[in-house]
């Protein structure tokens, strides 16, 4: 056979999916992987002014040692090893199980049958019928099962519909600024046209509704086929929880401008202003809305994770979307495109089946759950006050109060020089500090530019999720890191 | 506000991406969702001539009471619940497990931290360095952790990779004829050209160098710009092995041409002649090549999966893919990729370090494990002969054995009126067989036109996993079956 002389490989960064290319995801982005080489060199040896990496770019608790809820864990680890549910071992395994953990594991795998069997692609029918008993009580509303998908995780389900809604390069998806990187990665993927609007920041991030109207109308003129509305409620960077009179004014928006409508509730449960912002879905701002026409028509999907809340079970990759008002023809594209990838792993779908049916009052397990759960979220609201009075405290840091979410995104002024030297870099101003950030303290947070900002404001997005034994030292930190970064550049 | 008088939908068939549309998947398509129905229908108490539906379908082993691997499930329930490991639970728990099972679960979690932490987005570092382990002494050639990527089951590999390659509509990729329809379903997704090339029923789905040279001069010539080659191996649908001389061949073929080698080597332990037809990996086949030029510079991407082989743990989607002289940036581009949907789930990560170390001699569980995977191993190559008998003592069916996988692809001469009957109900004339199966006795097979086949013949796909004290009576039920087919439509 001949030898090529030069052999020139076949996938170069010239050759491959030019989309693949455009997509940008800075949750994981350079910062992060800068952040996984001190982890190794600090393991190495190597000295820092630190003694250990803590990622506040990505919500992740249990990587910060937020113990898992107790109850899900048995449960979980029972199903998986279902020897421990035959009678000879029940007088050993009823020391270490609650027996309500033992009843509903039982239960589970009589309607899965094996955590080894690929289940049904749109998710165990028995899970997703829990799933939609939880949606009607938590909305005072129905729910069908069989407009229940579930999913590896919020994003695939995401993905699914944004890939859906993408007939052309001209198809429009209107998403927030600041935004999850989520959608602006996937809309690059699937070569769709990003329809941008503003949160507010001086008004704790709203949603204008007249601002929406305006972008829309915009878009429209300029030949963009826009097609659906992106709401993070809670937000994600920004922490705001939407007001039930605002979600019908948007309700009434999607319906007039014949828009689809996606709502990604996956922080639904970390709300921090429960009396003045409690958490209302848009299922129920939908089926609340005063018109008819509205109610029967709007289509909306709403996405849920039990990656979030005081579950945090982001490694098993589980969640669910709902359809509303979906054309059935639509639904049987998606239940299609689901048994391509032949169904969302079983131990997620488990977890999704456990967040929707909690232990209840009386049941063995309550106490300890709802001891657990509390103490997640008591610790939660108390470290997004103590990092927002940290960062207010800071010279040119002004920070927004977290309503939910997991994350805060201050504001922050940088001094021209360090905005000069940003620039030699070739890097975001924003991007700069973060990574002097990094490396003074050991903390990796996100720059604004990784979500989108207000053209000539900085920001970062940071957790609040490091341990409450270490926050104070963690707080503290970071305003020293400041204070030097500002002298340094003033 | 204005209440539109006539509400149309947003998405409708017709506004949707249009390459949703055009993805078929007949794995879980029209049969599997009939299947479905019948199951339902027998659980509400309606007659059927069978009294349950043994879904065929799908290589599912689990699903039809394969018993998992017990060493398997117990690592992954004491990780899924750590308060197992903790000291005071070991007079009880070491009951309940064996030592290595205590001492491997330890281990993993040190390397994880929690089961429901987001991992690393390749993969978590020491599993992947396990994996590379196996591939050197699997092929006697060193493996580079940083190369491998765990994903979600190996249907999400391939689809990175296909997505990848797809620069433009041009981008061809070769397929096999038949094929397992993830590769066309995906191509179709990505808008990429699919370009087939037939594999030899005659001499045992045997795969001749020569064709593949002119498939893609003729693909070439009319435009296309091939870029990558896939092989199943073993086969799926077809259930052939490779020779290592005529791996070598594709792989000089690949090299010349300068093309991708995709290997989907999944089903790599279902090997039921290993004297004449053992597995050999296309890297081992590459690293072994005479050439260095070859060796140094093809570019190869192998996939593997827990769901298949003797574990078939299918419903926790595992599996991982092995990236060999691809770019540097290219591999970059995959790890970005990859980041997006955060991690690969950690229980489906679990099982591929557990599937690629499994308990060795002298262990605890090393005489069980052995036991186990012996006593399925033996089965599976009982059922796959039994069947194949079966099918070559039927009317105008002829079957070639399975060197390996689970299936067998046995072609029907199908009589003239039936031919007629699926047409004039628009249907092909091996669906029209396989729904008459599915009816007359709960066997859901695939129809061979759902996976490809050369024009004229008809085919259609059965698993060889009914459990084996039924497996006569499912035989019994096909052979009669057949039989009233054929007099029915003489």
């Amino acid at each position: 056979m001949t030898v090529n002389e030069v052999y020139e490989k076949v996938m170069t960064i010239k050759s491959i999916n030019p989309l693949v290319k455009n997509v940008e995801y800075a949750v994981r982005g350079k910062l992060a992987i800068r952040a996984e080489e001190l982890k190794q060199e600090l393991e190495e040896g190597k000295e820092y002014p630190f003694s250990r990496v803590v990622n506040c770019n990505i919500g992740n608790p249990q990587q910060l040692n937020q113990q898992p809820i107790k109850f899900y864990r048995q449960v979980s680890s029972l199903c998986d090893n279902p020897d421990l549910l035959k009678k000879e071992n029940y007088h050993l395994v009823s020391q270490l199980y609650p027996t309500d953990a033992i009843e509903r594991a039982k239960k589970l795998m009589k309607s899965i049958g094996s955590v080894g069997s690929y289940s049904h692609s749109q998710g165990v029918p028995a899970i997703r019928q829990t799933v939609a008993q939880f949606i009607k009580e938590r909305d005072g509303h129905p729910s069908d099962p069989n407009h229940i998908f579930l999913t590896q995780g919020a994003s695939s389900g995401v993905q699914t519909l944004l890939s859906l809604l993408t007939e052309n390069s001209n198809s429009g998806i209107m998403i927030p600024i600041p935004q999850y990187p989520l959608y602006s990665a996937s809309l690059a993927l699937y070569g769709a046209t990003p329809v941008p609007y503003y949160l507010n920041e001086a008004t704790g991030w709203s949603l204008d509704v007249d601002q929406l109207t305006d972008v829309i109308t915009q878009a429209r003129k300029e030949g963009t086929d826009v097609r659906a509305l992106v709401i993070i409620n809670p937000g994600n960077p920004t922490g705001q929880c939407l007001t039930a009179k605002n979600m019908e004014e948007i309700v009434s928006f999607c319906y007039q401008q014949r828009i689809v409508l996606l709502a990604d509730e996956v922080y639904q449960t970390n709300i921090y202003q429960p009396e003045e912002r409690p958490f209302v879905s848009f299922k129920k701002a939908l089926m609340d809305h005063p018109i008819p026409e509205v109610r029967e028509n709007l289509e909306l999907v709403s996405f849920h994770s039990i990656s979030k809340g005081m579950i945090g079970e982001c490694g098993r990759r589980g969640g669910y979307f709902e359809c509303v008002n979906l054309d059935s023809q639509v639904l049987e594209q998606i239940y299609k495109m689901a048994s391509v990838s032949l169904c969302p792993n079983v131990h997620g779908q488990i977890l999704v089946d456990l967040m929707c049916n909690p232990p209840k009052p009386g049941d063995p397990s309550y106490e300890s759950y709802k001891q657990e759960i509390e103490s997640i979220y008591e610790s939660l609201r108390r470290r997004s006050k103590k990092l927002e009075q940290v960062f207010n405290r800071m010279e040119g840091v002004t920070c927004q109060p977290a309503q939910g979410s997991m994350y805060l995104f201050p504001q922050i002024t940088l001094p021209p020089k360090a905005v000069e030297k940003a620039k030699e870099l070739d890097m975001a101003a924003d991007a700069y500090y973060s990574l002097a950030m990094l490396e003074a303290t050991g903390v990796c947070v996100i720059p604004g530019s990784g979500f989108g900002q207000k053209e000539g404001t900085w920001h970062f997005r940071s957790t609040f999720l490091p341990e409450e034994h270490l926050f104070d030292e963690f707080c503290g930190a970071l305003e020293k890191f400041h204070k030097e970064f500002i002298e340094k550049h003033t």
